[in-house]
C-alpha cells in the first residue's frame, strides 16, 4: 500500500505562543512519531508559493493547515491549486481559524469566517457525537480543553457528511468543533481546537484526532473518470420478453 | 387548501406538575389559538386503542406525541398503526421523552431511548443551527429554559436530515434537540425541551417551535406510487444517429 | 403573507428554436399565469450588470437562471452579488445548462461544469425519487421527454440536500437531474431538463416542477444572526444541588 | 490491527442456479482468496438460530446476507440478536432481494420491501457515483450486468448516507443500487444485484465491490459510551474576565 505523504503548512515561520519551534513542528513531530505515514513535510506561507509549490501539492495526500491572520495575503492562484488538488483527491484537515481561510470558503460556498468568538481563555469540553466514525476511533466521549478561544453558533457553513464533535463553553455556547465534507474526491475535516497562545496541539486527545483524521482524509483510489462530450451507442437488448 | 387536521397525544389524563389541565391542554390551546389549523383533538393513552383509532389516525394530518413512562404499556399494534400512517404521509412531532417511544425507536431503527439524563433543575441553553429552516422562523439565536430535566450525548439516532437546535446545559454537557426526519412520505420532528415538571410549554419560543413545526410536518401532496411487479415494454427509440 | 417577487434571468434576448420570444418569456408567463407570485420580472446578460442591480437583486426572493453558452463572459462581481443575496435568503432555482454557470460552482466548491453530455435528441425518462417533497407535489412518478440533451453521471457535485429526480437516457446513462441544496439562508434547487433546441418548457410536468420550486425555495424568515466579537458572561446557577 | 471475521450467510443451503454450492460458497470464496479477513464462515437459515447463534454473531466483525423467498419464517427473536449487534459495530452488507429482510426493514424503519421488480432478463447497466469513496475503490465508472432481475424506483428508503451506485435498466427503469447507512455504530451497505438465476456473484466488478464493502463496514473501534442517569458536577471556572 502506498504510503500517506503529508504536508503540515502554517501561515508563520518561528516561536508562538507555547510552541518555541512553531505549532508546525509540534504536529509534524507527533504525525511522523505515529509511525503511520510516509513523508511529513513542513510548508510555510513565507516561503514561495507558499510552500506550495506544484511539486509539492503533488506529492502531498493530505495537507493539514493551520492559519489565524494572514488570509487575505494569501494568494489566489495557491487558493484555485488547492482545491484543484482537492477535488482530485487530496485530503485537507482544517485547523482552528482556518475557518476563515480563502481555501475553506472556496469548497464549502458559503462563508466560514462568519460565527461568533471570544478570548477570555475559558473552558470548552468537546463532546465526541459519532463513535463509531474512523476520526474517533480512540477519543474520550468527552474532554476538556482547560483554556481555549471560543468560537460559537451561528457558523455558516453548509450541512456537514458528518457531525463528529460539538463543543461546550463556559460562557453558555455551542458550536460544531469537528466536522466533515467530501468535495470531488477529496476528503475535508474541519477541528476548531487549537489557539496559538494554548498548548492545546500537545494534547493526547488533539494528537489522536488529527492523527486520524489523515487517515481518513487519504486518498483510497485513483479513478478514471470521463467528462465532455460522449459518443451514442445503443445498449444490447437482452431481455427475454 | 385542505386544513391542518392535528392530534395532540398524551400519556396520561389530568393535572401534571405547573398543567392543571395536563399539558395537552395547553398544547392544543396554543395550536388552536395560532388560528393556523383545522381540528386540533386530544388524544391520550388510557383510551380505547389509546385514542388513536384507525378513524382518528387517517383523519390526522399532524401527530402532536408526548409520553414519558408509560412506554412498555403501549400497544405494539398501535405503533404499527401510527407507522403506517407515517409512512403514507402524517407529520409526527416527538416532544421531551417521546425519545424513549416505542414509535421513535420503530421509525429510526436505532435505540433513540439511549442517551443520558439527569434532574437537578439546571439551566437549558438552546441555540438555533439552521436560522433558514421553516422551523426556525421567529425563533431567537438562542433562548434560557430556566429549569429544565437534562438529556444529553451520546444520543444513539441516525444522521438527522436537518440539525435545528443544538442545547446547552450548565453541567457542561451538549445535546442534539431539535432535529428531523423523513420516512416515506412522512416527516418527523424530535424536540427535547418539556418536562412535566416544568412550565416549558407555556413559553413562547416552545410554542413557536412546536407551531412552525406542525406546519412543517403537514403532508404536501398524496402522490401515486406504484410498487410491485410490472410489465417490460421497450421504451421509444427517438435518437437522431 | 408577503409575496414571491420572482426574477427569470436568461443569457439572451429574444426568439431561440422553440421560443419565438425566448424561453424567459414562457417561463415567466407560466409563473405569472399560476397566480402564486409577486412581482414576476426578466432580467438579461446583455443588460447593464446583466439585469441584476443591487436594486433588483434585492428585491426578487427567487431567481429562476437560465444559461448555456456565455458563462464565460459573465461578471464576476455580479457572481458574488448573486450569491451574497443567496446566503441572505433569496432562493436561486438553476435551469438545465447553469450547472456549467460561474454562481454554481461558486456555492458548491466542486466544479458542476464536469459531467458527460450529448445531443442525439434521445428519450429522457424522469423519474421522481422523493415523492413526499414539496417540488415533487403533482408531479408522476415518471414522466418522458421525447428528446432532450443528454447529461450524465459522473457530475461533481457535493451530497445533495435532497435528490429529488434521477433521469433514465436512451443511450443507457443516468443522471441526478433535480437536486436541492442549502448554502446560508439560502435554498437551491439544480433542474437539468430544458435544452433551448426542445419545447421542455411548454412541458405541464416541467412547469409544475419550477413552479413548486419557486415556492419551495422562497425564504421563510427574516432571522437575525450575530456574528464577531461577543462579550463574556457568565450563564446563571439554578441548578438545585 | 485485528483481522476482520466475516459471516457469509443464506437463506438456503445447496445448489441453485448457476451456483452448485450455493451463492455463499462462491461469496465465501472470493473473500477469503483476498486474503483481507480473518474467519470467512458461512451460516444458513435452516441451521439452528438461522445459524447465528450468539456465539457465531459475537465474533462476527461483517456479515454478508443474502435473502429471497424465506423473510417471513426469519425468527423475530434472531432478527433483534443482528440488530443489537449492529447498534454496538458489525458491519452489514444486504444483497439483492435482502432489500425485503425484516432485518433492513427494522434498521431504516421504512418499508424498503416496497419497490418495482420484474425478471425478464433484461440489461442492468450499474453507475458508480461517489468515485473517491472507498466501496468504489477500484470499480470502473459503469459496467453492465447482462441479465438481471429489474428492482426499481420508488424504493421506499431512508435518505442513505451515501449513495454510491444507480442502476440503468433497458425497459426504462432506475434504481438506487449501492446504498450506504450508519445505525449506532454500525454499517451498513445495501447492494441491489445478484438475483440467484443468473451468475452475478462470478462478476470481478461485483467482487471488488463486494469485498471492498466488508472492509468499510468492519468496525474501527470499541468506543465507550455512558448512557442513563449522570451526576451533576460544576464545571470549573477558568475564564479570565
Amino acid at each position: 500500500m502506498k504510503k500517506i505523504n503529508v504536508t503540515v503548512w502554517d501561515e508563520v515561520e518561528g516561536a508562538i505562543g507555547p510552541y518555541p519551534d512553531g505549532m508546525y513542528t509540534v504536529i509534524a513531530d507527533f504525525l511522523r512519531n505515529s509511525g503511520q505515514f510516509g513523508e511529513v513535510r513542513i510548508a510555510l506561507q513565507p516561503q514561495p508559493e507558499h510552500g506550495l509549490t506544484e511539486a509539492i501539492i503533488n506529492d502531498t495526500d493530505v495537507l493539514v493547515y493551520w492559519a489565524h491572520c494572514h488570509h487575505h495575503s494569501f494568494d489566489d492562484a495557491i487558493v484555485e491549486r488547492i482545491r484543484h488538488r482537492v477535488l482530485n483527491g487530496m485530503g485537507l484537515i482544517l485547523l482552528h481559524s482556518a475557518h476563515a481561510s480563502k481555501i475553506f470558503d472556496r469548497l464549502l460556498g458559503t462563508r466560514p469566517a462568519m460565527l461568533r468568538w471570544r478570548e477570555v481563555d475559558e473552558l470548552e469540553r468537546v463532546w465526541r457525537i459519532e463513535a463509531g466514525h474512523p476520526i474517533c476511533a480512540g477519543v474520550p466521549e468527552h474532554f476538556d480543553i482547560p483554556h481555549s478561544e471560543m468560537y460559537a453558533e451561528h457558523f455558516q457553513i453548509p450541512k456537514p457528511d458528518d457531525l463528529l464533535f460539538i463543543s461546550w463553553y463556559e460562557g453558555g455556547e455551542v458550536f460544531r468543533s469537528g466536522i466533515t465534507y467530501t468535495r470531488g474526491l477529496g476528503r475535508i475535516f474541519f477541528f476548531s481546537p487549537g489557539h496559538e497562545t494554548f498548548p492545546i496541539y500537545h494534547m493526547p486527545e488533539v494528537q489522536r484526532i488529527i492523527t486520524n483524521a489523515v487517515k481518513w482524509a487519504a486518498p483510497v483510489c485513483e479513478p478514471e473518470i470521463t467528462t465532455g462530450n460522449v459518443p451514442f451507442e445503443y445498449p444490447p437488448r437482452n431481455a427475454k420478453i
